[in-house]
């Protein structure tokens, strides 16, 4: 696939799901604030990169995207919860996401708080009430990409990933430390997508792990290149100033390996990324492009 | 069951169930701070009474007890994270919880939200986890318990009886939002408790109809003796200071029935809920001198 060829394919997925977001939320019996609160943030744009993992993978393996829909959707729900929760005052208090004022700044704290717990909890009816009586899913697949789910956003994933980020804040990180926050805050989230659309389309367990392992490898090297953009970007394409994280003494990939050491690293972790889509048998599809778009990005 | 035997049982099953706690908890690859901070407010204490419910129904239906462990844990769980996000400055902003420092008193703002976070997380996955593989709790059963906490925990549920709770307190409410808010804030997830007892016991439908209107007139009961307990009661029982809705110009049942009133629809609640139970063919289960226990406790 071509890179304007997956350029296109990426907008076409995004669209795809955007339309499927607000229909997964409840209204009726609703507080009106809350209702409103969960869409506005969840409607707040996004590249919906989780979902469009979910549904790469079907397609992957030739099974049908519609089948992927409400964990995808869920799966956006969990990561749009995380940044609400992650924008408050008492975390990274953040006014702007996205050049739109966060949740708490338009609807309070409290309100923002229930509307990130709502979301969460909404993830989690939303698998089990779709599948519940699914011709393609069974019951049991259903269970799975829920305990998959659930290890990968809690504790011992995502919210332990951003716990480790919020006490590295403060400290002098080693590289060991600052792999843990990357591997848990974002990719955690990303290999949860991959391996629930593995679940989803029937994936062999060689398959899943191989799965698992690209999703490491793109999840960490979009992190590196993240920070790499932060001292060598363009601040009016990354929407947000360049050399911020030094100022903050924030610790990053570049202040600890060089910038020359961690082009290396974003390159071998595609390389290794792409080396296991091969072996799964799913170098056609267009997670390969992915990897590249993850490594070429320039916002 | 004599009340002196009821007090006896619910301390049996405080017990029972205070032991599984812990070791749902996931540990290892989990930050310790964030790990302490879930494990404190899981073992602060109170009656435990969801998962009590979940195992009296089990025991009304002659099913063992050890089934519903993973569900009882999880509604604690769930009900854990609601207190811990309900206490932080932007909610009640409360310093003390059952005479022990709140959450984010201990642990800081930040952490008690992603401890909330992560508990509630929790609550699905251990409840994905412990039923993936069990020989008497179908695949199909466990997607339905999910199913039923996530409806009565979320936007429709228990946040958002949290919500109107927050938005009632600066109008004047009528009966109707009154009991819109216990429904759901408390209401909701004693309802979960049932039905998932329901569930896990392969309850017939009309028992599970029977149990859902045992709840929801044993937490409306609850709630509306808590305002008379708030009017009339003993402040060193209670532990809190009597009239202290009065001053907060709360909304409260003895404010808008009056005293009188209040009791009698306490008293017709009660009289309703022991029906449901007849007719479930579960009165002489503990959930009859649970009934009973409501009414007549005084703090």
């Amino acid at each position: 696939m071509a890179v304007d060829t997956f350029d296109t394919y990426l907008a076409e997925k995004t669209a795809y799901i955007e339309e499927k977001l607000i229909p997964a939320l409840e209204q009726q019996g609703v507080p009106q604030a809350l209702y409103d609160s969960m869409k506005y943030s969840l409607m707040a744009g996004g590249k919906r990169l989780r979902p469009m993992l979910v549904l790469a993978v079907l397609e992957a393996l030739d099974k049908p995207l519609e089948r992927g829909v409400p964990f995808a959707v869920a799966l956006e729900m969990i990561h749009t919860y995380s940044l609400i929760h992650d924008d408050l005052p008492a975390m990274d208090d953040d006014d702007l996401r996205r050049g739109k004022p966060t949740n708490h700044k338009v609807f309070g704290e409290a309100t923002a708080i229930l509307a990130g717990d709502a979301l969460l909890t909404r993830a989690f009816s939303l698998i089990a009430e779709s599948y519940r009586n699914h011709q393609d899913v069974s019951a049991l697949t259903t269970v799975n990409l829920i305990a998959e789910l659930g290890k990968r956003a809690g504790a011992t994933g995502m919210v332990g990933g951003q716990m480790a980020d919020i006490e590295g804040e403060t400290k002098q990180l080693e590289l060991k430390q600052l792999e843990f926050i990357h591997e848990h805050k974002t990719g955690d989230l990303l290999i949860a997508a991959l391996r629930g659309g593995g679940y989803l389309a029937e994936a062999t367990e060689k398959q899943m792990e191989l799965l698992t392992r690209y999703g490491y490898c793109i999840g960490l090297a979009f992190q590196i290149q993240d920070d790499i953009l932060n001292v060598e970007g363009d601040a009016s394409q990354l929407g947000k100033a360049v050399g911020s994280d030094a100022e903050r003494q924030k610790a990053t990939y570049p202040g600890i390996l060089g910038l020359a050491q961690s082009k290396e690293r974003v390159a071998a972790l595609i390389t290794e990324a792409k080396a296991a889509l091969s072996a799964a048998g799913m170098e056609h599809s267009a997670l390969s492009p992915l990897a590249d778009y993850v490594r070429n990005r320039t916002k």
